[in-house]
């Protein structure tokens, strides 16, 4: 069985199809419309899909996943993420289904790349798994019994206000500098490094070459992150009781100086019994989401 | 119904006859033997049953909380909590269905006295509740949908190690300075005080007796401890999506002092979607662990 998994982005839509084992047999893309209207964005959502839908591929369901707060019952985006102008309030669910007939799901794009890991990546096979999202901000989701956790106000998995020794060197999206993310996003670590160097204007990606290039202070500062994440990581998964920690997003893309640290961390600072569950990279990369949302359409679909 | 709930202290075994609304209709105790052998704590519980059994009462299950780490399924104490020698490795519920041929439960103490908050405390009406015990050392626990949360390692709910600002003025159990408990526990905000006046053998109870009569560095020593407590709920909170938060134990008993700057923290630190739900005192005291245990054989027995 095929299903479509379809993944809203700020620039691009992409969408694959995929089986039940998780693999890819088909791609297809758009870039996304930023007018500030997002019915602009479901027309070419709904273009992509009978694009994918009528390629020769049988397709039983259509998953997807999209920035911010998404009305999961009624497949509607609550609030935007700050990344699409217009996408709060849009009715992503009924236009899918109108167009196509076919059984339709959606949630946040974090939560949804979580379960494609849990599901064909990184974390098949974990019951109870924690997956930590770092990239230009920090994100996450809990995936208990192959299912997305959810609670009633949306943040289940929702890692980046996890207090930590800060401050940092850039805020946290809510405002605060002693929060996981104003310490290990990418944006953060980059600033951090200026901090520590005075030297402005440079971005992660010089910051890991430098490291890579055997800058001690690039290095420390990388390390140090990595540090603090595996530290927080601990705290949760004791309290939450995980049976493994995958780590993705675009900072953890940095490698062993980044993950490395984060691992050797949170084995210290986690409790005895879980000293020894797998705390491992992402595995899917950018197909996570595309995965993770043709699988979220096998649990259920809105009604 | 009444049930009969039992908390096996290191210093007394209490028990209490609760019926469907949590009310306690009579009271029964044992000191506890501290012989470094099990078998002797369990005869004193069984011996403490039987006269609440024969008491006149009707009681058609018995459940119970004890230190330490608990297989729940086979009601067997797999690791002693350090408070009680020679527990580690006792059955519990064999002895006393032997002896009173009722359904038995057994859980953690901590995790009970959760329940019994979430069931009939403060917590009642709560669907997603996370639970913190501040004593001597931290504790906690989810009740989700009126039942404990479990996972495989049996930590669900341990907030002690959660990272937190340091370094504490004493050690977490696990030995870091930069867990929670580091900072929150009583002795460590005792430790704290000497730390910030030099002066030595102060004990938590005459710090708070201090900030009561107007001391400033006792206020303040209490109120930072509160702080970091609600600074870190605040993380754990919004990633576990809870829809409200108790805190009980012995330093809570403190009062406003303590409490209040861990509720305003909480609100300032917690993310915007949860800034109103309820954090409040416990409200069952030294009964939440009997009420606690009366409801958790409501949900299963040890077969």
């Amino acid at each position: 069985m095929n299903r479509l998994g379809v993944d809203i982005g700020g620039t691009k839509i992409a969408a694959g199809v995929v089986d039940d084992d998780g693999l890819i047999h088909a791609r297809f893309r758009r870039v996304t419309p930023r007018t500030g209207d997002g019915a602009d964005v479901m027309a070419a959502v709904v273009d992509l899909i009978l694009e994918a839908t009528t390629s020769g591929h049988q397709i039983t369901a259509v998953g997807l996943g999209a920035k911010g707060v998404i009305d999961t019952q009624h497949g509607v985006v609550l609030q935007d993420g700050q990344t699409l102008p217009g996408w709060g309030g849009t009715d992503v669910a009924g236009p899918v289904r109108a167009a196509t007939g076919l059984p339709v799901a959606i949630d946040n794009d974090v939560r949804v790349t979580a379960l494609g890991e849990a599901s064909h990546g990184a974390g098949a096979g974990i019951d109870r798994l924690l997956v930590a999202a770092i990239g230009t901000g920090v994100g996450g989701g809990l995936v208990f019994g192959g299912r997305i956790a959810r609670g009633a106000h949306g943040t289940t998995g929702e890692i980046a206000h996890l207090l930590v020794p800060g401050p940092g060197a850039l805020p946290c999206g809510c405002g605060r500098f002693d929060h996981l993310e104003a310490v290990a996003a990418g944006p953060a670590i980059a600033a951090e490094f200026t901090r520590r160097t005075g030297r402005t204007g440079v971005r992660l990606q010089e910051v890991a070459d430098l490291m890579r290039a055997g800058d001690d202070i690039a290095a420390r500062t990388i390390g140090d992150a990595g540090r603090v994440l595996g530290a927080a990581l601990a705290g949760l998964a004791t309290a939450l009781d995980v049976d493994g920690v995958v780590i993705g997003g675009g900072v953890a893309q940095i490698g062993p100086g980044f993950f490395d640290p984060a691992r050797s961390m949170f084995a210290d600072a986690v409790l005895e019994p879980l000293r020894d569950i797998p705390v491992r990279p992402a595995a899917l990369g950018t197909d996570a989401p595309l995965v993770g949302a043709a699988e979220l359409v096998r649990h259920y679909h809105v009604c």
